[in-house]
């Protein structure tokens, strides 16, 4: 299996993204070629590190570069003030100037913080990212949105920050917890559904493979990483067509927030799936799509084993009015109207400005679980 | 006394910095016109509360736009991740979205922190500065640079973030302190030290003018903002020409760090103003420029006020050798030499990038105070 590259079409910010197994074991080497004098510090969490940090440090070190390492806990907490404190610190302390490179190793946690400390260190230094869980490779990786959460929010701190590099290394993924795969795999369906319906089409024919690491798996890597850099070309700092990306998010955060960002009832990726059929759902009940799109889509997200309905969330979920309060917190309600991403069909999505708060409403009320 | 209006020449980024009497009083107005309906938090420090923020609230009150206001101390110790986290805490607890505005009223300490901040909530809000000292006006409040200390170094942490608008209100500088005021003419008469010789001139007639604060102040300020307003258009992210910025700031650096930056020893434009003036030495001695030169710029920052040799500093100072230590913390040594802002003669500044070690260490030898 080679390797696939996709390029990110940004002007002068414009980066390689490279898809294909054994990438991190070869990281000293990309990146010395891109970054020639570069030192470098890397960025993990203690699973990552447990299961990936070894091959990388060796092949940065065999290219004479040794790198500083800053190892944090894994998990959603980690995207925090004093991390970042921490981690701006960490460089600082490695004594690494703004053409030096700050690594990200590890899921989209680690990549969101890293990128964010590279991006204000120094005011902006060089950034690497190597993700290795699905969601990261498709999505969290690609397009410079870093950050962390706010007490009162998540994601509400950061910066817009190019990498100069992103290596998926897809054998990485076969150390994933399956739920995090298939968590990751609900963002790959999104690309489908918000624009490639050919590719929708692939998915449901060729899953099994992406899951069980074929050459599929980094074909749907590289469709995915395509799709996002087309959206990010076209609206680098989210003030218009980015919010496509949103496909499956409205519903998917309103739903996290009411299971208390629980990850063991909900993943931020099992919330999109069910984000993304209730979207469907909606659209053919607002007489937009066709209700047979919406079963396709529900279909295909029972087959690889997501979640799809509100029912299937373990416990139980606050009525429909306080889950339509969720949907407000996320956004405002202007004149009694929200802003949705809706769909005519399998990859039509499409951003509608005007939908009644009192539909969304109902239709909370009709799906709703209990 | 009219407005002057100094244009930022940065494409997309491009604005106005408007400077006069009475502008903090028609702040609303002012503020309104750029960003109709945005709403706005102001961030201040408690010296400058005290003299100036009641006419700003009133003002944008009365545009309808009663703002969030955020208090700190005042002091170099309020750049520190601690204050960034509250800003951008109180900030997000506003509930303000990317269009409103974060307004900086104050000196450097707080344009550098609510810039940051301004840049990072959200990605990035829109950002008005109000600076209140003279150093703040002709210096920090232009260019987009922002950013905090780390206990590694001043100013290492931070982003460029252009503001939507500066309003530098000339009467807010009659309750500055004298001594503040005069560290920022160091600043002032740095850009006539860089490439405007006219300008240095100027100031060797007119400078009384400026420190009583008539017409002369604000073409002083007007003059300012356009020298830096030119170098940050050819170097917005400070890659090259930016440097020639430094003038005076190596060995100014160097005698604030060898004063552990206590301001009641030397004041950062105290040092800028013997830096300058041993900059023009160290010139002259490497037989580049006229002693003459060095003399004239001595004479001037003797005649305002300014502290213009070590020997001014109170308080013993390291040896020439430890000195040239703080030099080197600052910067890169590279086979024995280093790059420095060094002159042709009044006006005619430019990088040097290989000045030998050893003849810093003499020169700082020889014009030692001990
Ligand atoms: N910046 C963006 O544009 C963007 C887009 C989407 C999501 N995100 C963010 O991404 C984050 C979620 O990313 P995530 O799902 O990767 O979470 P994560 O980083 O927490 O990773 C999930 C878990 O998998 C572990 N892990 C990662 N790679 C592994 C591997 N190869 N082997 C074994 N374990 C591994 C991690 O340690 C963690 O426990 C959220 O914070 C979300 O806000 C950002
Ligand atoms: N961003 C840049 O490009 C840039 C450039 C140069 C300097 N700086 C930064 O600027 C800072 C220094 O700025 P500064 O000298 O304005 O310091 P400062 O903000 O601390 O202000 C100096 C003192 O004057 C007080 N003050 C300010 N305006 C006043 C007024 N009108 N009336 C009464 N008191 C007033 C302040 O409360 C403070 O005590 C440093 O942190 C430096 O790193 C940044
Ligand atoms: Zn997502
Ligand atoms: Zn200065």
């Amino acid at each position: 299996m080679s390797v696939v590259t996709v390029e990110v079409g940004l002007g002068d910010r414009a980066y390689d993204i490279l898809i294909g197994p054994g990438l991190i074991a070869r990281g000293g080497e990309l990146i010395q070629q891109r970054l020639p004098k570069a030192r470098a510090a890397i960025v993990t969490d203690e699973n990552v590190a447990a299961a990936h940090l070894e091959p990388l440090v060796a092949s940065l070190s065999a290219a004479g570069n040794v790198p500083a390492v800053i190892k944090l806990p894994a998990g959603e907490k980690t995207k925090s003030f004093d991390s970042l404190q921490t981690v701006v610190d960490d460089i600082i302390a490695a004594r690494l100037e703004r053409g030096d490179a700050v690594i990200a190793l590890g899921g989209g946690v680690i990549g969101d913080l890293t990128g964010f400390a590279a991006g204000i260190v120094r005011r902006g230094m060089n950034f690497v990212q190597m993700p290795t869980s699905l969601l990261a490779q498709v999505d969290s990786s690609v397009g410079g949105k870093t950050g962390i959460n706010s007490p009162r929010g998540k994601n509400l701190i950061g910066v817009f920050h190019q990498p100069k590099l992103v290596l998926a290394d897809t054998a990485a993924l076969d150390t994933l917890p399956l739920r995090e795969f298939r968590a990751g795999y609900a963002e790959v369906a999104k690309y489908g559904l918000i624009d490639r319906p050919d590719f929708f089409a692939w998915l449901e024919t060729n899953w099994r493979e992406v899951f069980s690491g074929g050459a599929a798996r980094i074909e749907a890597i590289a469709q995915s990483c395509r799709a996002k850099a087309d959206v990010v070309a076209r609206d680098e700092f989210e003030t218009g067509d980015r919010a496509l990306l949103n496909l499956g998010h409205t519903f998917g955060h309103a739903l996290e927030a009411a299971t208390a960002y629980d990850g063991s009832r909900l993943v931020h990726g099992e919330g999109v799936a069910i984000g993304m059929a209730l979207a469907h759902r909606f659209s053919a009940r607002l007489n937009m799509a066709s209700p047979d799109d919406a079963a396709r889509v529900e279909a295909h997200l029972r087959d690889v084993g997501l979640p799809w309905r509100m029912a299937d969330i373990p416990g139980a979920l606050p009525d429909a009015e306080a889950l339509f309060g969720y949907i407000t917190q996320d956004k405002k309600v202007s004149r009694g109207a929200l802003t949705f991403i809706l769909t005519r069909g399998i990859g039509q999505s499409f951003i509608a400005r005007d939908v009644p708060a009192s539909e969304v409403i109902s239709f909370l009320k009709e799906n709703h679980a209990g």
